[in-house]
């Protein structure tokens, strides 16, 4: 089985990294973006032996402990069965 | 318009951060969680005045040029209309 977690910085925190591509793009000359806000992806295998609840409830304890930063981030888990 | 932009190392890259993640969890001895690999993950808000060939162009272009290193990283793109 497999897991994607994606973490993001909540509404409203400041996201200089996220700036700092969007300033570049503008200096390249390209229009249309209005906002980059970056985060992180997270591809995880799980064992074969979980079942999918099971695989769920490791998947958000791992995406809401070990990380993403509870204070700043937001997170997201999707499960697929393979 | 949204988009969303995923960058992942390529099959067969090495990935020090997600080996690190997944000691990390073994330490912590929760156990089902085989392989780890990080990625990357932005949301880029476009200009409405965009179509949804246009936003395509444009994220596809900043996928491959800006935001990924096409020697060792892929990407995907997903386009939005809100």
């Amino acid at each position: 089985m497999k897991a994607k977690v994606f973490v993001t910085l909540k509404e409203g925190v400041l996201d200089p990294q996220g700036k700092a591509i969007q300033h570049s793009v503008e200096l390249l000359g390209w229009r249309g973006v209005a906002d980059v806000r970056q985060g992180k992806y997270f591809e995880i295998v799980l064992d074969q032996s979980l079942g999918v609840e099971e695989a769920r409830a490791l998947v958000e304890r791992l995406a809401s402990e070990v990380l993403s930063n509870p204070v700043i981030e937001d997170y997201r888990v999707e499960i697929e069965a393979v």
